[in-house]
């Protein structure tokens, strides 16, 4: 074993706004060694998502960043390669959190095993994954729509946006969903069941929006902030909950807001009574994640709740394909499928 | 009766920005007739409150505008001069949605009966009236403030904000004001027991506030917005929780905040699971309002809970007193003193 050797992606450079290739660097190493009573994995499928935008700069947040040199955080579905573990055996798969790497030493914590017979191993990143649980949790514990309100997402072609929109259509909600370009809007409404999807690319979303929720907003599920947000804020009900998960627009610190867009954010929770609430899906695990599993896999194995896959061949091309999403250019969950 | 004149304040213009004494005017009257089956109501005390800015302009809120040339709405603890209806003696006095005048004919509808042996009277338009309802029930609801927590308040010298403090130091938190100038800081701090007060006519409110919240803030209770808030959002901790019961610092529509505060405030609520919960009082009335009124007014009887006042004589000076206190010059609950 010590003879092969592993390849891995670190971060290169802080990006100074929108991030690029140079930021990353694809390095070979030694394969790394099984810690002694751990495991050495091998990882099948890496998952790309936007919250490792953060991770690139160096300021306070709900997690600390990843240093200069250092590997690129991420969770991925990957094969026991070995294991002194007793509780993991070769060939088993698991959820781990290993970076962007061909080859990961664990010590067998934190680690999830994946059950290939639930679904299908990679929906473990997604719809069955931190961002399904996000879209599960969100709507469960602040959302909270009830039939007949109006629901109202972007990013819905997205694993989180896709699975918001279902959720609301079964909890007899309406579902509208804010996509970019004609194809992921006619997935959003052919596919998935939403009752109306706008595309963000097209001029007049705030008319557009309004006509869409004529009964107005009762839950805007955000996890894009920026302009969106400024169509969605004169629409939102009182008593309307907007669970916050993401800032997609914002990530790169190019805001594209007026300059008068915090009084009226702040007048708007004022005089509708509204909810705004961060989260990050994993302050609801220990009470909402077993639910989670245990209603949506039979949902997901059986095609009732429907999911997509962007699928990137190769770890070198990660980064190529973490910019894309950062631009929108995906089309569904992003993966990288990782060869050794 | 019908010789004798009443008097009113209506709303001569909308203001734009900054009210001015012109945006009011004057009126004598015939005095109004009682209803059959109602009240006639002699008004005794006028409160004056920071919402009532938002009536003087014509654009959607929780509540509607007050037309032009439409009596000034508000609350006064007024007299029953005459009656007709059984549930009412003249000589009781009431709690009653009067507007700003001498008399007012009343159906005998959301009457609130006034004990003048529970409490001073007027303290039923202060501490124990809609401002003290309102920290009371936005610390209960979305506050809760917890031993050790810190818990911050502007206008800390006024209605709310005193009671804000009060109740948060009950719960074993730490209370920290803001209010303009050195003596209502000495009455925040000594009279009323906060740990700290800060007087943000002072330069550095930023880094005065950080110094007095070394352990950040747990509960932020907005009811000025602007640049308190921009202080205050660093500071506050994780899962913090902030009531937004007033936005006194925008009612006037000038912003003092930078260009991008809208981007940093969402942030914050993202990466700090933050809860922003507008709220107006009545909606938690049913709830709440008779343990509001159990638990507090025994402790403002026998001085647990401090007050003050800031009483102005005469119907004709209510408007002067309404500006100053979007001013921030009154010291105390504003509360006009009516004569006939």
């Amino acid at each position: 074993m010590s003879l092969e050797r592993a390849r891995q992606i670190v971060l290169a450079s802080r990006p100074q706004g929108r991030p690029s290739l140079a930021d990353f660097r694809l390095e070979e190493t030694p394969m790394p060694e099984m810690p002694r009573g751990g495991l050495l994995l091998r990882v099948r499928t890496l998952s790309l998502d936007p919250y490792m935008r953060g991770r690139m700069d160096d300021r306070k947040s709900y997690a600390k960043p990843v240093g200069i040199g250092e590997v690129m955080e991420g969770e991925s579905v990957a094969e026991v390669l070995e294991s002194d573990h007793p509780g993991f055996a070769r060939g088993e798969l698991v959820l781990a959190r290993t970076g962007w790497r061909t080859h990961a030493p664990s010590d067998g914590q934190g680690l999830r095993k994946v059950d290939p017979a639930l679904a299908p191993p990679s929906t473990r990143l997604g719809v069955l994954g931190m961002p399904g649980f996000t879209a599960y949790s969100g709507l469960k514990v602040i959302g909270k729509p009830r039939a007949g309100e109006t629901v109202v997402v972007a990013a819905a072609s997205g694993p989180v946006g896709s699975l918001v929109g279902q959720l609301a259509k079964m909890a007899g909600a309406r579902a509208v969903g804010i996509a970019g370009g004609a194809d992921k809007c006619r997935y959003v409404k052919e596919e998935l069941g939403f009752d109306e999807a706008l595309d963000h690319r097209e001029p007049g979303l705030p008319e557009r929006l309004a006509a869409a929720c004529p009964q107005g907003i009762d839950v805007y599920f955000e996890n894009v902030g920026g302009a969106v947000w400024q169509a969605v804020l004169p629409l939102l009900n009182r008593f309307a909950r907007v669970p916050v998960c993401g800032l997609i627009a914002q990530y790169n610190g190019v805001a594209d807001n007026p300059t008068d867009a915090l009084p009226a954010t702040m007048r708007a929770i004022l005089t509708k009574s509204l909810t705004l609430r961060g989260f990050i899906n994993y302050e609801f695990e220990a009470e909402h994640y077993g639910d989670f599993l245990r209603e949506l896999a039979p949902a997901v194995a059986d095609g009732r709740i429907r999911y997509r896959e962007d699928v990137t061949e190769g770890l070198e091309n990660a980064p190529a394909a973490f910019l894309g999403m950062l631009e929108g250019r995906n089309f569904g969950k992003v993966l990288v499928r990782v060869d050794a």
